[in-house]
């Protein structure tokens, strides 16, 4: 099926996220003690939707979703790898970017969502690199072009075979008529720091930029004549490997294939239902607490995998989040609730907090933060409910601080209890955003005082006015007022217009101090939205939608 | 004349900036020993282009260029103003905001050009209270509603009358569809510290927020009841002014009328000349070298007022700029030439430098400063070209790390030396760009080397070979080559869609950290320019054309 045109709301092309190895099509992993290597040879019969052939080692959203699983499995699944390497295993071409007819034919909203899910995979590539002691090299053993070489800067390293054709390239403004845009521009000059005249000369040449000149203006790392290229690839792998802290014998946790029921209005996984309002357009996502109390050790975590607590919500959420995105975008307003004893998640979040040294502890860890980092640059509102029976304790109560706005029932609407809220350590230092603070030194930012009294109240239960006094949430209206507030407020948000909320929203969830993320997200991605919109690159003589066809684009010449 | 219409070569409205306090219809000053006060009172039948009234003290290009003048002559004009209170002559009302007749008949290109506009004078004014010493207060005498509150976002202080109907709100997103994107977004989680959740709230609610919750918000800084509102203003001014460095018994220099010749495609100013291409799309701005040698003395510089050489030039570069922007959108290159005696331009800059305490050389150095950042933010693409007879020295120079990219001659065209370029310690701190670097170490970021190498090199004269190799140039043909290369540069810039290149020069112009203004420029804008695409905004049935006309705006519902 074709990728559906603009504001259905339901796209026709449902797409799956859950993956692994043996069922890829476009990517395969080997893996030599230390050393991983990633080998990209799309099968370019197999797109993701009808209508174009991933020729030329092209990317569609199909190929990103082999990519995230890789990535994940290699850092659960194998402790022992220490360095990464991503290659091709086409001749001569390393990859040439994102499908452009799939580009041309896709509407602006799967455009949108395929650029934010791969930049979310190629952060996830530094993660890996910087926190999780697993370093990634591009071993560039043809031309990386485009979306090839934005993968390609997403590693820490970039070698360059040296075989007289093969070069790094930005063509995308030449040819396109649109941004480097998963990344690229933001990496070239704020990671890559290449100086901002050659950047703006690298990325108005079509044929790109080898050899010498590619290490001087710093594009890539090293190049390698053909005959000693794998030699010096793995050499430098292993040199990278031994300067990691990955654990030694090890074993690694399997990704079992995550669960998952789907009805209709309904998507159930372990620890977490979404239930779907298309009446109201929007989704309620209620994450439940352990069943049973946190393991006593780190064997009993390896023991129970994918079925560690922390873990199966992490990974359910990451999927329910990613396929609301993709595959439901007429629902705006995502709705968090939880429920289940909260007392159980503290001690969860105290095995977490104290074994931050252990790999698998970390993995988790960083796999929460990145998931939670999902929420955070989610194009729709963001709202928490906290109810009677709900669990909003340490790893759960950094959503509330996740969320555009969060209400507290301040007390009763049965016989139980009225709800409370708890922070743990975890909501000080483990979870941090794009922008490098926790959600609570975001919340608070220019006001350390309040910070400082939050800390105070770890541990302890919180009513709503308690919370409230705090500054931890954001309403807490009362049981005679709980549910006209909240319909009216879904009504209310359900009638503004979608792209106004999401441009607010994108503006006001990251204050302090900005990153490559925020930058990519905020900033290159804000562009290329815009471009996307415009009919130089998407109109009917655009660029984007005439390359290939011989036609030459027909740009309105005026400057904006 | 009716704003026009999307793409036109040379819009109808041709605006000039140029203007005086005699010739002000909106505004007015008053001067009160160290309090200035300047008194918004729209006159609604003055609007700027045919087709909309300026009710409600709202406002629209024209409204704005003479705020930028106000500003400009308080800093100037007035050494003995230390504090300025910014307060409405309409009762009941501050400042409604933009024109929104105006934005929703305006075309992409004017709205995105206005909202620049306007973001750049209140980020002078802020300019003007954290360096300069006058410091602005918002005096609200009535609601501040949309760009009205923008504009009080700016000030260092907020009052508002406490009249039981004033009140401070941000409208945009639930009535018109669009961002606050003239800074409101960015200025009240970045600058006012809103926490995010209030701020989300805040900016959906329609009416706004007034009295003690305003406050505790952070949304201003206090409430006055009406009878008291006056004198606790004047109070709040001098306690302010109090602070300031600004000089006693100094007198100002007068903003005399700016001279300019203009003619089909030249305009030419003291000591700047702007020649238009309208074939290739470009303008070549020549910049020259004073005609004689610096002053030997403040007094001297104070008499010469507007004619001083570094502010002669600044005035007419600021002014060519605005033409360039919003009268000659076709031209999507800025070429940037010198010529003159560059080692004149050296004594200048020492004077400048070595007088950096004087308030006047402190509001010339931050004029320039301004100025150039008008020019980083330029939707153009621009060059330099270093030729024989230029005098890129010292504050010129610093142009050459303006621009994207810069081309200098390596030899001879004719019997004139070749070209040379010079480095002063004005390079090195005194004009930093909106990410509070210098041009240099932008440049340089990440490679601290060049910057040292550079800095040894003050005060010599480099020729196109020592330039190259200290990176302070991009390129450096020879004679044979440097006609053709030129030629060629051009015709393929022109031949770029300008979309891409706007996104791509926004990207790439800004490595390093960001700042309010870069997160203004660079994120709040691109969002804002995106949402004026988007047809829940801007189309036919969207919210900015149906306001006001008693039809609910249909949006499409699809998250993007």
């Amino acid at each position: 099926m074709h990728i559906e045109s603009e504001s259905a709301d339901k796209p026709a092309l449902q797409l799956d996220f859950r993956t692994a190895p043996d069922d890829y099509r476009h990517w395969s992993i080997s893996v030599d003690g230390p050393v991983a290597t990633l080998i990209m040879a799309v099968d370019e019969k197999s797109p993701a939707a009808e209508g174009y052939e991933l020729k030329l080692n092209s990317y569609d959203v199909g190929v990103d979703i082999e990519l995230y699983d890789a990535v994940q499995r290699l850092r659960f699944e194998h402790p022992e790898v220490r360095a990464v390497v991503i290659t091709s295993g086409i001749d001569g071409m390393f990859c040439a970017g994102a499908n452009i007819r799939m580009l041309g034919t896709s509407s602006h909203s799967h455009k949108v969502n395929f650029c934010k899910f791969t930049n979310e995979t190629r952060n996830s590539i530094e993660d890996a690199s910087h926190h999780s002691g697993q370093v990634y090299i591009a071993a560039l053993n043809g031309t990386a072009a485009g979306g090839g070489y934005e993968l390609a800067l997403a590693t820490e390293y970039l070698m360059l075979i040296d075989d007289g054709n093969a070069a790094v390239s930005l063509p995308e403004v030449p040819l396109l008529a649109v941004l480097p845009g998963t990344g690229g521009l933001t990496r070239v000059v704020d990671k890559r720091m290449v100086r901002r005249d050659l950047a703006d000369v690298f990325c108005t040449v079509e044929e790109g930029v080898k050899g010498q000149r590619a290490i001087d203006w710093r594009l890539i790392d090293e190049t390698v004549p053909r005959s000693k290229f794998a030699a010096r690839v793995t050499e430098k792998a292993r040199e990278i490997a031994a300067e990691s802290d990955r654990p030694e014998g090890e074993p690694g946790i399997k990704l079992e294939r995550l669960e998952r029921a789907q009805t209709e209005n309904e998507i159930r996984y372990p620890f977490v239902a979404v239930t779907l309002n298309r009446v109201e357009r929007n989704a309620t996502i209620e994450i439940q607490a352990p069943e049973s109390d946190a393991p006593d050790d780190m064997r009993s975590v390896q023991e129970q995998g994918v079925d560690f607590w922390p873990l199966a919500v992490t990974r359910a959420l990451d999927d329910a989040l990613l396929h609301l995105r993709f595959n439901e975008p007429a629902l705006g307003t995502l709705i968090i609730k939880t429920s289940g004893d909260g007392s159980r998640i503290a001690a969860y979040d105290a095995l977490l907090g104290g074994n931050q040294d252990n790999w698998l502890i970390r993995e988790i860890l960083l796999y929460i933060q990145r998931t939670f980092k999902r929420l955070d640059v989610t194009s729709r509102t963001t709202f928490a409910f906290v109810e009677p029976g709900s669990c909003f304790v340490g790893m759960l109560a950094d959503l509330l601080f996740a969320v555009d706005r969060s209400y507290m029932l301040d007390g009763q609407l049965d016989q139980r209890p009225g709800p409370t809220i708890r922070l743990t350590n975890l909501n000080f230092g483990a979870l941090l955003m794009a922008n490098g603070l926790t959600r609570l030194e975001t919340r608070f930012i220019g006001d350390s005082d309040s910070l400082e009294t939050a800390k105070q109240l770890i541990g302890q239960d919180l009513d709503a006015q308690a919370a409230l006094e705090a500054g931890l949430i954001t309403y807490a209206p009362d049981d005679i007022d709980w549910e006209d507030e909240l319909r009216l407020l879904l009504e209310e948000r359900a009638s503004f217009s979608p792209d106004a909320l999401t441009g607010m929203e994108a503006n006001l969830r990251f204050a302090g101090p900005e990153t490559l993320e925020t930058k990519i997200f905020g900033r290159l991605s804000a562009w290329q939205n815009w471009i996307f919109q415009r009919p130089n690159a998407a109109g009917e003589s655009g660029a984007l939608k005439l390359y290939g066809t011989g036609k030459r684009a027909k740009y309105d010449r005026g400057r904006v």
